[in-house]
């Protein structure tokens, strides 16, 4: 049994801790400078964009027991960009520092059917789902669910990774496409034929406050965000508000503290709108970045205020504004240029060095007047 | 003669080196990495502020050539946060990477008396002044301007440091007023009897485009920055015109690249409003910190932007709102969890460790509904 540190309120001038040094551990990093605390970056990468701007860096794998210790110690408490790292991780670090979204929540959401159960469990509907653990299962899973299907890793999935849409019968036996997942724990989900897709960012700080960003609708190409928009267009506002509440009691289900994300599926039909729960990123997420210009206060800022114990910020987006949040993927950080000299387009490059394809180079936001 | 190395603009992932590494270095650092640059630190206090957010840190003196030399030599493109630093040093880092502010801009805004009289040589007025070498100079120089007048040294004066106001010819004689600054070249100015103190915070680009923030409001405690003001209360919109103009005139003339701040004494009498030009700071400017959440663009992005070779941003002021940002000065940072639970208010923490009275330890803005 692993005995949680307490956290109590942390002084500015302390150093912060962030397991994982992509972009969002580097934008967690340029928050808590503000704030005038120190951070300290852990990441396996020697090329982490997020150790570029922290005071002290640890380069070691997430199951180096060791090198997690030394780093644990030297920090007055600790958050996570990535939710893959291991449980033992999670809770080795706890036992040194305050440890914030906790192992548990980090537990529930890291495998997709724990996640699916436990929202479930709260009477908020996500697809259909069925475990797959052998090829057996997998026939008997599309049995009861019907195709299309997704069948999905249950753990270390990201960006339509380790995930595959199965459509008709004839796709293949049961047996070849288990193989191609290499034997790893499964889960097959219903396939919802949904109009978009939406987030709610959210906050909940460690007095149990909360705090949503608005609503907002994303677009994927090839399973990577491409583009969020907020307000979302044509919505309802009671669907908005149910949005919000779902978000709410999965944050106070899990005792969350920190900032989360819950994917939903919007679907129109004839019993109205609706929301179908996909799945909860325990940290900040790509469908928040808006934030940094669009809201009172960024996710990023947020999320340390609520892992520092301090009060949350303002939520409410900036003088009314509709925003729209690219992606920049791959080659098109290439035209940096060309959004420079945009008037009204907010720039964000995250310091990575090959722009490979599919890799998330950088971001750019425009404030718009509103349509709505 | 030095050889400046020609500019061109600079690609994200390049180094951009700052000299100096208080809270302005930091927050230079800070713009520069949303960009996806990697920043260089070169500063003598291994306490700078500005180490922790940099991925690289030189601590040496200001006249360490070798240092120096290095510094310069790994990185694409030098700035500075502070004008004190020597021309020679200017002179040497501009030999191996493009410098902005350039040393000869540096060189004529950092003694007081080649500022002023390039000042006064465009035709722009400041208050009278009389250099000042020896206790002879000082008698004639308070004849010539009248009491009460402030001596100050030439160089490496800031916040009020190197500088005495003789109010009364009582007060003491011209040899041990001379004596207190210990042989300095020092300057007499007339005092000027302003309405209050005003200053444009503005930017020119590499390609010659002009971009200043709105003009604000300053109030001193202490010979200390205490409250910025945006926009100026009561201002007739032609005096604001004509700051503006007077900062482009200036930026102009000294071939400028970065962002300036030109400090002026709003003076109102029997002639009306006119404006008369205290000092220009070679840098981004503590007057200009409430452009971070009240500008399209803040002053670091735009000084990032303009020494980078790139384009500069939109400076318009965010949604028409008046904004106002006090510097928390010693131990005013105090007050940090109180300003975080203030709605609207944006606090900004610099990192510094001891909270010495007259310290800057950060600062806090606030948008407000405008009055005007």
């Amino acid at each position: 049994m692993t005995t949680p540190v307490t956290a109590k309120p942390l002084a500015p001038g302390s150093t912060l801790g962030i397991v994982g040094g992509g972009q969002l551990g580097r934008m967690i990093a340029l928050a808590a400078a503000n704030y005038g605390l120190k951070v300290h970056v852990f990441a396996p990468d020697a090329d982490s964009p997020a150790f570029d701007v922290a005071a002290a860096a640890t380069c070691a794998a997430y199951d180096d027991g060791e090198a997690l210790t030394r780093f644990a110690q030297s920090v007055e408490a600790i958050t996570y960009e990535f939710e893959n790292i291991p449980r033992e991780t999670a809770d080795l670090l706890a036992r040194h520092a305050p440890l914030h979204p906790s192992a548990d929540a980090l537990s529930t959401t890291q495998d997709r059917l724990s996640e699916k159960s436990f929202i479930n469990g709260l009477g908020i509907p996500t697809a259909p789902f069925r475990q797959v653990d052998t090829p057996d299962d997998l026939a008997r899973a599309l049995d009861a669910i019907g195709l299309p299907a997704v069948l999905k890793t249950r753990r270390f999935g990201y960006d339509g990774k380790g995930q595959r849409i199965i459509r008709t019968a004839a796709e293949g036996d049961r047996n070849a496409i288990f193989a191609e997942f290499g034997g790893a724990p499964l889960i097959l989900e219903g396939f919802v034929p949904f109009e978009c897709e939406v987030s709610v960012v959210a906050a909940r700080g460690q007095d149990g406050s909360f705090a949503a960003f608005d609503l907002c609708q994303n677009e994927h190409r090839d399973h990577i965000l491409a583009l969020t928009q907020v307000p979302v267009p044509g919505l309802a506002p009671e669907t908005a508000e149910a949005a919000v509440e779902i978000a709410r009691r999965i944050a106070e289900a899990l005792d969350y503290v920190g900032v989360l994300a819950v994917e939903m599926f919007l679907v129109r039909d004839e019993a109205g709108e609706r929301l179908i729960v996909n799945e909860i990123a325990p940290r900040v997420h790509n469908s928040g970045h808006w934030t940094i210009e669009g809201a009172l206060t960024s996710q990023f800022a947020q999320h340390v205020r609520a892992v520092c114990g301090w009060p949350l910020g303002e939520a409410a987006r900036t003088g009314g504004l509709a925003v729209e949040m690219r992606n920049l993927i791959g080659r098109e950080a290439g035209d940096w240029q060309a959004i420079l000299a945009e008037p009204g387009a907010h720039l964000h490059l995250y310091g990575k060095g090959e722009a490979r394809a599919g890799r998330k180079m950088g971001h750019v936001t425009r404030l718009l007047p509103r349509a709505d």
